[in-house]
C-alpha cells in the first residue's frame, strides 16, 4: 500500500509524523488510568465502578443525566448509536441522511448498511457540510411507499474536511430535522478539536450539542489519546431505550469494560480530553503558518481543526512521503493531508516544515 | 440484577470472586506489553510492526501459514469469522449450525443475525456437543429451496457447559461437514483451558485445530489475562478471501491496532497463554476437590477446564452469593455456577470452600 | 427430486392428488374476479377502486377497522408482519418466538432472518403448538443484555402438523404474551380450514384473532383457491404505522394490485373461502374414515384439518407415489402427508382409498 | 396524494390515461394463458409443465442455456439478482454501483439494503446512464479496507429518464466492469422498449444483453401487458448457483407458478413482447409530434421509448391532470411525465393532445 522511494531529505524526519491522529499513541494519563483499574476482580459488561463513575461524568460534561454506551471505536459508536435511533423511529423503512463525505457513508466499508440494513441517502456537498436546504429537499420523499423515509440526519463535527458547523447552523439543522420528523445524530470522532476551536470549554461543547438539539452524540476518544475507546452518548434519552442491548448485538459490549471507563475518566478529569484537542489545533494553525510560503505548497485557509490539505508541487510529494509518510488526499490535484495529533510538537512541526522547505528548494 | 443480601459467614471472602473468567484483570505481561508499545507514532489499522510480529507469531503457534485478524471481543471473532466463512460458502442463503447453548446462539444477543442476516440452525444437546448424527440429520435440508442450507458448523471448545471435545470427536466432525460441504468453525473462546485440559502444548492445541481440519477459529484471548482482545484465525486460508474488508464492516477494525497486537504477543511468548489456561483449570479442580463432600453440596463430576455447577441446598445460595458473588446457572434445580480464572489462587479457593463450609454448617 | 417407479395399481389414478394445496387451481370465481377487473386503466400500488373495496371487506369480515396489506404469497406476508411489528417494538434488538415447526422457521428458507436481519427462538414443541408455559421460560431471557429479548410470538393456525389451538388457547398466549410485553402474530396460511373446523363462520373466525388479542395476522389466501394472494391483516392498527412503506421494502408491494384483490374479493363474498376450506376438511375426514381400517394403514387420529399423516407399511410408499404422488413427511418412521384441497371431490378421495387398499392387498 | 380540481376541457378524457404503463390492464393473451393454465393440479413451486416450458422459452429468446428464475415484481427480481450475484462475489463485503437515477437505489424503498445489507454506490448521472469513466473513479477504492468493495454494476435499459444505452455502450461497461472484477446487472423493467427502440428483434435484444456481456438481467413484464411476472435471467450461469434457494428467501417464490409462467409463455410465444413495446413506443412518438408545436409546451427531444418529459406552462398542470391524471416529474421546473403503454391507442393519443392544447388556448 505505502511505497516508499529512497529519501533525498538532509534532515531526521519528526518523530511523530503527519499521517493521521490515529497514529498517535496513548496519553500517559490514559495508561496510567488502565494500569490502576487493574486491581482485583470487577464485575463484567459494564456493572463495575469504573463505568458508574465514566458515566457520571458524561452527564456531568453536558450537565444533564445523559445515557453513556462506551464502545471499542468510531464506527461501532455510529453503528450503535444508529441502530438504537433506528429503534424509536419505529420502523425499518427509514433512511439515514448524511453529507456524501460522511465517516458512516464513505469510511466504515458499508458497516451501517450490513449491520442496520438501512439506506443511506448520501448528498453531495462540497464543504462536507448539510444545510436546511439539503433537507427540505428530502421532503419531497416524505409520505411515499416508494421511497426510504428519511429517518436519521447524521452530521459530523468537525467534518471529514476539516470544516466546522456553527452552533447556530447545528440547532438549525436540527429544528428542521426535528419539524419534519428527523431525529439528529453527530459523529463527533473528532469532537475534542471541535470544542477546542469553538472556545475550548464545556460550554462550547454544549452550544452544538446538547443547547442546539441533537439527539445523540458519537463521541470519540480513540483520535484523542486514547488506546481505543469511544462512546454513544443519548443526549435525548428517550432514544436510548434498548440501546444496552442493541450495543451488545452490534457486537460493541466490552466484557472487561472497565479497562473502556478509566480510558475516558483519565481525558474527562478536569477537561484533559479538550488541551488535548487544542493542542492539535494548534500544531495544525502552526504548521499552516510555516507552510504557506514557500514555493510550490498552496496552503489552503488556515485550518479551523487539526489538519491541512494542501496542493503540493507534484515532484515533491514523493520525496516528502519518503521522509516522513503522509496520505494522498486527491492525487488528481496533487493534494494531500498533514494531520497533527494530541502528542504533535512545535519542534515536529518545525522540523516537518524544514523539510517541506528542502524538498521545494530541491 | 443482582441482589444481596446481609452476609452471615464469619471470614472474609476472597479477593478474587468465582463469578467468571471475565471478571479477572489483565496480566501484568499483558499490560507491560501496553506501556511497552506506547512508543510515538504507529500507521494504524494494522499496519504496525506490532501486529506483524503477532501475526507472525499465530503462524509459528498451528505450524502454519495461517491468516491471523485481531478483534475486539469473543462476539465480534465470532461474526467476523462466520461473515467471511459465509463469502467463501458462494451464496446468502446458507445457515449456521450449532448447538442451542453455543454462545453465538444464546449469549450474542442475536449478533449473528443481525450483521450477517442469517439463520442459525440450534440444535439441542445435553452436553453442549454436537455429533455427527446430528450432522447427519440435516442431510435432509439439503437440495429444497424451502429451508436454508447448512453453510457452518460451529462448535465451541471447550463448550458452553464446561464440557471438551477430543481431538477425534472434532476430526470425526470435521470429515462429515466437510463432506456434506459444510466449512467449519471452532468457537475457543476457552481454547486456553481446552489446550491445557488435552495436554497443555502446542501439538495438543493443533490435535483438534489444524490436525483435526478445523477451517476457522475464534481464538480467546479477553477471558484468559488480556485487557480485552480476541483473534479470528483462519486455519484454511481459502476462506481467509476478503476477511480484511469484514472485519472492518462489522465494526471489529481497531485503529490502534498495536495495542491489541502487543496484548496477544504478551500470552503467545513462551506459551504463557496455555499456562495461564492451565492455572485456572487447577482451581477449579482443587475447588471440587474441596467441595465435594461438603453437606449440601452435589458438585457433580470433576472438571474438566475452569467451572463448575453444583447443585446447592437451596437455603445456601443467597448467603453465599452475599459473601462472594457468583452467578445462578439453573434456579428450577438450584444449580449455581463457579468459575475459575487465571489469577485464582490456591487461596481464593481455600477460603471459598471454607466459606461453603460454613454456610453449609448453618 | 421426485422418483418415480413402475405403477402397479390397476386403476386410473384420482385427477387431483394429494400432493398438497399448493397443487390446486384456481377457484373459477377468482378467475372470473381477475377477468373482470381487467378493463382499462387503474392507478398503481393499490390506489384502485378494487383494493379499496377488497379493504373495506376484510374490516367487514372481522368487524372492525383493520388495516389490510395484500401480498403475493404466505412468505412475503409473513415478512411483512414482523417487519411491521419489529417496529412497533421499538428495537432491532428483539426476536421472534415460535414453534420449530413454524414455516417461518423451518420452510422458508431463512427469509425472516435474511429481509429481518432478527433471531428466530424457535421452541421444540410435539403437537407444533406453543403453550403458555413456553412463554412462561422465556421471561429469564428479559432483561439481559446478553440476550435478544422476544418480541413477537408467532401461532400457526392450524399449526404444520395439522393441530388446531382452541380460541381459548390463543386467548390465554394472547394474555400471557402481552403481559410480559410482547405482540402475537398468527399465521393463517391454511385459515380457512381452521375456521370452517371451528365453526364454520365469521364468530368462528373472530374468536380466535380479534375475540383472542391477536394484533397481525397474516390470512392466506393462495393455498384455498386462489391464483396466489395473501394479506397482512393488522388487528391491532397501532402496529400498522409504517406498514405502506415496509411492504414495499419488503418486495411485496404490487404495481397491479387490482389483480391481487379481485381475487380475494371473489372468495371473501359470502364467506364463499369458508366454504372452501370447510370442503377440504371434509375430504380429509372421509379419507380418514376409508383408509383407516386398510391394513398397512395407521391412519392416526381423524384430522383437524385437511390432512393425515398415516404410518404406511414400507412396500407400499413407493407404488404409492409411483400411482398419485404425494410427499414423505418422516421417512424414519415411514410417515407420509396426504393432503386435500378446495377441489378435492369425494370420488378423488374414494379412488385414492381403492388404490392404497389395491396396495395394501399387493 | 392525487387532489384533482374541477375539469375545465370540454372532451371527454382519453380512456387509458397517459399516467403510468403501470396502470395498463393484461393482454387478452395474457388472461387467456392464464386461465388454460388452471386445469387441475400441477405440482408446487415450478416444479411443472408451464414453468418448464417457460424457462425453454427463455432459453430459445437469447440463443443460449439460461438459468430462469420467474419473480413476482421487478423489486423483487432486482433483489433476486443481486442476492445471487452477492454469493459469487464470494463476500458480503460488496456494493452496489449505480445510477443515482436508478429504480434500486431510488424508486425501491430500500428493498435492497434492507434484504441484503449491501452498499449501494450511487452515482449522479444527468441522463441516468453510467461510463465507463464512472467505473474507472471506483478503481480508488479497490483494495481498502475502509471501502465497501465494488462488485456490481447495475445498469438500467432504458433507463428511468427515458435514455438508451447502445449496445457498444453496455459492451464497453461490461469490459471495464469485468476486469475490474465486477459483475454487471441489467434492470430490463421495461426492456421490451429498449429492444423494440434498437431494432425490435431477437438480434437486437441480444446486442445488449448477451453479446454485450451482461451477467445478470431482470427481464421485466408487469409493465408490458402482463398481470404481474418479472424474470431474473442468469445469462451467466455460473452466477446462477444458489439462486433456487435465494429467491426463496427473498420472499419472491411462488407456489403456484405455473400461472407466472404461463403469462411469460403468452407473450414470449411469436415475440408478442417486442410488438407490445414497439406500439408502447409509437404511441409516445405520435404525442411527441402532436405536443410539439403546442405553446407552452417545451416536449424536449424525440422520445426514445415510452415516455416523454415536457415541461409545461405552470398554469396548464393542475387542469390538465384534472381531465386526465399523469404524474408531476421535478416540480421546480415545471415537468410532467406521459407515458404511454401497449394498449394506448391512436385516437387516445389524439384526444389527449387535443385537451392539451385546449388548455394551451385556455
Amino acid at each position: 500500500m505505502v511505497s516508499r522511494t529512497a529519501p533525498t531529505i538532509p534532515l531526521e524526519p519528526p518523530p511523530r509524523s503527519l499521517a493521521s491522529d490515529n497514529a498517535a499513541g496513548a496519553h500517559p494519563a490514559v495508561l496510567e488510568a488502565v494500569v490502576a483499574a487493574n486491581t482485583g476482580h470487577a464485575l463484567a459488561y459494564g456493572e463495575d465502578a469504573h463505568t458508574a463513575r465514566c458515566e457520571e461524568q458524561f452527564s456531568d460534561l453536558f450537565g444533564r443525566d445523559v445515557v453513556t454506551r462506551l464502545t471499542f471505536n468510531g464506527t461501532g459508536a455510529n453503528v450503535a448509536a444508529f441502530a438504537s435511533m433506528m429503534g424509536a423511529l419505529r420502523g425499518p423503512h427509514h433512511a439515514i441522511v448524511c453529507s456524501s463525505w460522511a465517516h458512516a457513508n464513505s469510511d466504515e466499508a458499508g458497516a451501517p448498511e450490513r449491520v442496520l440494513s438501512t439506506k443511506l441517502i448520501d448528498i453531495p456537498s462540497d464543504d462536507a457540510k448539510l444545510t436546511t436546504g439539503h433537507l427540505l429537499e428530502l421532503a419531497s420523499l416524505q409520505g411515499s411507499p416508494h421511497h426510504a423515509q428519511p429517518g436519521i440526519v447524521s452530521l459530523t463535527q468537525p467534518t471529514e474536511l476539516g470544516t466546522l458547523y456553527s452552533a447556530d447552523e447545528v440547532a438549525a439543522l436540527c429544528d428542521r430535522a426535528h419539524e419534519m420528523g428527523l431525529l439528529v445524530h453527530l459523529d463527533g470522532a473528532r469532537i475534542a478539536n471541535a470544542t477546542a476551536a469553538l472556545g475550548g470549554t464545556r460550554e462550547a461543547l454544549r452550544s452544538f450539542t446538547t443547547a442546539a438539539g441533537v439527539d445523540v452524540l458519537s463521541f470519540g476518544g480513540t483520535k484523542n489519546g486514547l488506546l481505543g475507546a469511544d462512546a454513544v452518548v443519548f443526549l435525548n434519552t428517550d432514544v436510548a431505550m434498548g440501546s444496552e442491548y442493541v450495543r451488545k448485538q452490534v457486537t460493541q459490549l466490552s466484557s472487561k469494560m472497565r479497562y473502556l471507563a478509566a480510558q475516558f475518566t483519565a481525558v474527562l478529569t478536569d477537561d484533559l480530553w479538550i488541551d488535548l484537542g487544542a493542542r492539535a489545533n494548534a500544531r495544525a494553525r502552526e504548521l499552516h503558518d510555516r507552510v504557506t510560503t514557500i514555493p510550490g505548497v498552496d496552503a489552503g485557509q488556515p485550518p479551523a481543526v487539526n489538519s491541512i490539505y494542501p496542493l503540493l508541487a507534484p515532484e515533491m510529494i514523493a520525496p516528502l512521503q519518503a521522509w516522513s509518510f503522509f496520505w494522498d488526499w486527491d492525487p488528481s490535484r496533487h493534494q494531500v493531508r498533514w494531520m497533527t495529533s494530541w502528542d504533535t510538537t512545535p519542534e515536529d512541526v518545525a522540523t516537518f516544515a524544514a523539510g517541506v522547505a528542502a524538498v521545494a528548494e530541491g
